[in-house]
């Protein structure tokens, strides 16, 4: 075998051996029985190491070296290009460290666990310190030549990212929302809906198969947490939740089926390479936003799922329907924020892990930090470490610089939301009747086929004609805080 | 580390891989959409490659050569010793036959189905060809010194069987079974049970549950055809299946019960050792066969069985259900047949696959040769060979050399449960009241504990202290040829 052979049939192993840990991490989420735990946890850690032994292994080195010097086709060359990068960061990160971070981050998760159920943050922050320190050391080593630590970090989830221009979005967010919260909750309607959960699931199956969700290559299941996970081509499953009283689960099936589509409409020819899926959380989470923002939250959308519910036994008028789930209500907790407030939420802790990985914020000043930020940026008060800083997993589990994801995908996504209409015309009519094959067409022409060969920044621009910028996300929340008729 | 840890690692590593693949064959059997399957074969393909470089790598055979000399506790002792048989097996063959083996098998399977289907063993012959050409020759590598190429087939399976003695105990079965057919046949129930399927689901639970399978570490789910996994302590999977008119799930579902609690009755010292196991698969399935021959198929347990399906809303004589369970037909197909008949069938294709691979039985011989052997064992006629040698897919999945152990399952169970009723006296009390807690306290202790540390022939003659013999076979079998009351 040549040396590009050699490269290739590793990308490909690399690429099994990813799809078997998202499917061990599937069914533990859905369908292990619950004493399994034990035995999952040393079955995804023999994967783990296996795989970050050999990403960096030498051979992988020597066969680059090997083929940077050929003649390649511009595939190849992309293959290459991502291979070095990851043997790069993987070749920085020292067997023992790889394994404190995970011994770490499976001891955080479980202390802060413990910590939030006694709504005392001083229990969890020992793991927290730990965690810190290990994420500091990390970001150090694999941050490269004119990346701060921080920014090491973010590059695990977003390639080439940098601290300033988060700093100068965020900010301008952070000018921007607040004075349209108060506006847009006086035009909220007050009541929630009070949706049976059989209504619900029959509505969720009514519209996904709509969207060409089917059994031949689909699962659609119920976790806890919804999420997505992509097995094969051809295998791609998703997650939901239902419960009576709200229409979270329209909103979240929605949501995943966006993260769902972008891994089915990558080129095939990228299948078992290194290119091979989404190219960064951020831009994953702008196709889950897509859909949850700019299709399930749209007017004519909700004319679509007043016609499902009522099929299913639960009648409602589409515009109170709609003007529920474009409702704005300030609260404590990130995951059921509104459309609005939800990048402030991300905001808040952007601003405090950068300040604990570089700021010099110390552990112990958190829970006041946090409580200084929710008044600042949502003008609410914060009444226990369990409604604040202990409410989210990612920083017990060791995950810092993934937060800011969640808010890129909003802008994003209302990026991309503006240049398809600009393009193809508003949806409104399509929409209405649940045609979305233009929109999944252009989506998959200008994102999900290119995988990994364009980087979050780069990708926006190609597929938008613009740089990443907070506007179109601004034209979207603007209208929320204008009484509807 | 010293050797001996890293020895231990690997081992750990080796026996989560084996967990993974099985979590991977069960999802594809139980949950998988239909066209993830090539996805799926791809990451099986990858897992067994890893597992086969790490079963044979240079570097463990230096540990093993290290420990060794070293003092040793009784279980690293037999660590070492099974350590040092397994790599010594996965050196003899070569990287490259492997491949081949995998490649051919998946490409025998294929036309195996075709072939079927179109009911023309011609079509199939050449994949068959090439499939016993290799086994053949993976036969003749990893014999060892004074075994015969079929024996080393057989290791894989059973270690330490020999095909003198199987064609002992297999041709006494061959003259002592035939003549109890007839009068069987004539003893057993004219027409089979109309139990709907909602009311063998009610049963199977029910029983399931008495035998202490619940929801913290079982699943039981449906599949085409019933299988057990087995994916880490606190972690069994059974399956099974339900058609109308026939009481096959309440069998088969007790059969994969015990497979289920011999994986689960290992002593936990042995977990992700290499000793962590079934010692085979002659032991593995007298532990189906004790409950469901032993159990499942008596007349104290019909009671029982009578009582959860009148629970569940069908009401029969337990005296009815019990001679159904016990009632002998000859029939063409192996999988349905009934407990008399059923070694028959394993004769037939041990002969058959002996005298292909070493026996100079030609492929394009084999239909003659199976109706031959049909109707000397059986005495019916082959009508076609969709219903003859095209009905199983092991020989054309390349696997020889297994279906010994179907049959000396039947002969393992017979023997340990006489062991057990002479020990704790008949439990036809116990059954009748679903108390199975002393039968699985006895195989725990003298079957299950002892994973791999004991082989077949050794396990058996500690377990019942008696050498493995037909006649408690035979005399569990021979009332099921006279009158009952």
């Amino acid at each position: 075998m040549t040396a590009l052979q050699k490269l290739r049939k590793r990308t490909g192993e690399l690429a099994d051996l990813e799809s078997v840990q998202m499917l061990l991490s599937w069914d533990q989420l859905v369908m292990m029985p619950p004493e399994g735990g034990r035995a999952r946890s040393e079955q995804l850690g023999t994967l783990a190491r296996l795989n970050h032994e050999r990403a960096r292994d030498e051979q992988l080195g020597e066969w680059l070296t090997e083929v940077e010097g050929a003649e390649l086709g511009e595939l190849e060359r992309d293959i290459v290009r991502l291979a070095r990068r990851d043997w790069e960061r993987a070749r920085r990160v020292p067997e023992e460290l790889a394994a404190e971070l995970a011994r770490a981050a499976a001891e955080g998760q479980q202390r802060w666990q413990v910590a939030r159920e006694a709504d005392d943050f001083a229990m969890f922050a020992p793991a927290l310190e730990r965690n810190v320190e290990l994420a500091r050391e990390y970001g150090v080593r694999v941050a490269g030549e004119g990346l701060t630590p921080y920014e090491g970090l973010l590059g695990d989830f977003d390639f080439g990212l940098r601290a300033d221009e988060l700093r100068r979005m965020f900010g301008a967010l952070a000018e921007a929302l607040p004075p349209l919260v108060g506006e847009a909750e006086r035009c909220s309607p007050q009541r929630t809906l009070d949706v049976p959960v059989a209504a619900q699931q029959g509505t969720v199956a009514g519209v996904l198969g709509r969207l060409g969700v089917d059994r031949s290559s689909w699962r659609v299941d119920v976790s806890a947490h919804p999420f997505t996970a992509w097995i094969g081509r051809g295998d791609t499953r998703l997650t939901t939740r239902y419960s009576d009283g709200n229409v979270e689960s329209l909103l979240s099936s929605l949501h995943e089926y966006g993260h769902a589509l972008y891994e089915r409409q990558i080129d095939p020819a990228l299948v078992r390479t290194n290119l091979g899926r989404g190219t960064s959380m951020s831009v994953h989470e702008s196709q889950s936003k897509v859909w949850e923002n700019h299709v399930a939250r749209s007017a004519p959308f909700a004319e679509l799922l007043a016609g499902e519910l009522a099929a299913a036994g639960f009648s409602i008028a589409a515009e109170e329907l709609h003007a529920t789930m474009v409702g704005v209500k300030r609260s404590l907790i990130r995951v059921t924020a509104d459309a609005l407030t939800y990048p402030l939420h991300i905001i808040l802790r952007f601003e405090l892990e950068l300040a604990l990985i570089e700021g010099g914020l110390a552990v112990a000043d958190l829970p006041g930090a946090w409580s200084e930020g929710v008044r600042r940026l949502l003008g609410l008060e914060v009444p226990s470490d369990a409604l604040g800083s202990l409410q989210d997993v990612h920083w017990g589990a060791g995950t810092f610089g993934y937060f800011p994801s969640y808010a890129l995908g909003c802008l994003i996504a209302a990026q991309l939301w503006e240049a398809l209409e600009r393009e193809l015309g508003p949806r409104d009519e399509d929409l209405r009747r649940g045609e979305v094959d233009a929109i999944k067409t252009w989506l998959g022409e200008r994102v999900h086929r290119h995988g990994r060969r364009l980087d979050t920044t780069e990708l926006v621009e190609s597929a938008t004609g613009a740089p990443l910028s907070i506007d179109p996300f601004m034209r979207y929340v603007e209208p929320l805080a204008q009484p509807r008729p």
